[in-house]
């Protein structure tokens, strides 16, 4: 059973924001699967996805000032800075956080943890709607 | 061919732990598989999984250090500090590493480098046993 | 469907190189699949992939200059020394980036966005070819 899907998250400002229910809502399908994996992927350099505790919006928060504090705007070594200056740190935070997540799934449901919660990582100041790639594949219930 | 398995890790103090020989252990089908994957996914948000140097413990210590000095637990910016000085500099440490492996299966054999092991980065003081889900998939040898 | 193949990538210079022409070259039966996944693996704990910005090549420099100040080689605290400056700390750039690449294959391509491609990450001053086990999957068109 194979299930793909394009999933379009509406524009968030920029800071790491819980999409969970936003993802499951898309893919019902997922309810079908006895065992198998799920497969999110997003279509950009600079936003990405990461799993984290799904309860505090203190943790986001500091998520967002630490990465701005490790890739910093102001830094005199970027050369990359036609496109503004979230522009690069965007590419370096998105890569390191990373474009997919990978998701076991087990009897109907994805198999994460009680704190475990799907970011959409958005480091631009206006990053707009983000794309993403849905895949779903195992054996059915 | 699909296994999908429970897997959980004794208690580690605070560092990065090797874990393959264990993991190994625990999925004995993999022997089975001609090609395919093996994923694995920890359902925790405070520790991760990565995969490098397999031979010298001083490596091993280096990526302490390291994380520990990029992610400081006395920083002022802090604002989620309710669960002690090591759980926010753990979840951030924890996502950028990631939750979960992929790793290709091949003639009933994980693919590794020859340098390659997986690590168990532990990123809280006393962070407890900790779970992961092991999935396997492909065709059959 | 299942294919796996080895793909030696040719010796390069430490920094972030554009591979996906190499990668894509190398694994022509992409193109029969329907809806599946591309697994890219690299076999090493000292270079890494990632997903980025496919046009700038300032933007590629620019990761080097960030990877080289956040993980740098003369820090005191290092133990892992024999095997040159440059090796602990490629280690901790590769585990930051790491190690595979799983991207959704559909319609017989990489569903990656316009701005996406491969990076391969060369962490050592002289990293020598570096080997790659490459994993299809899916359903044939």
């Amino acid at each position: 059973m194979w299930v793909q899907r394009d999933i379009t998250l509406r524009p968030r400002p920029r800071g790491f924001h819980l999409v969970t229910g936003e993802v499951l809502e898309a893919l019902p399908e997922l309810g079908d699967l006895r065992v198998g994996l799920a497969h999110l992927f997003i279509r950009h350099t600079s936003a990405s996805l990461s799993l984290s505790e799904n309860a505090s919006p203190d943790v986001r928060r500091d998520f967002e000032t630490w990465f701005d504090v490790a890739v910093p705007e102001d830094a005199p070594y970027w050369t990359h800075t036609t496109e503004g200056p979230d522009d690069m740190p965007a590419h370096i935070k998105a890569a390191l956080l990373g474009p997919s997540l990978s998701l076991p799934v087990s009897a109907g449901r994805l198999a994460l943890g009680i704190w475990q919660g799907i970011y959409l990582c958005e480091h631009r100041d206006d990053g707009g709607a983000r794309r993403l790639v849905a895949t779903l594949w195992g054996e059915a219930g």
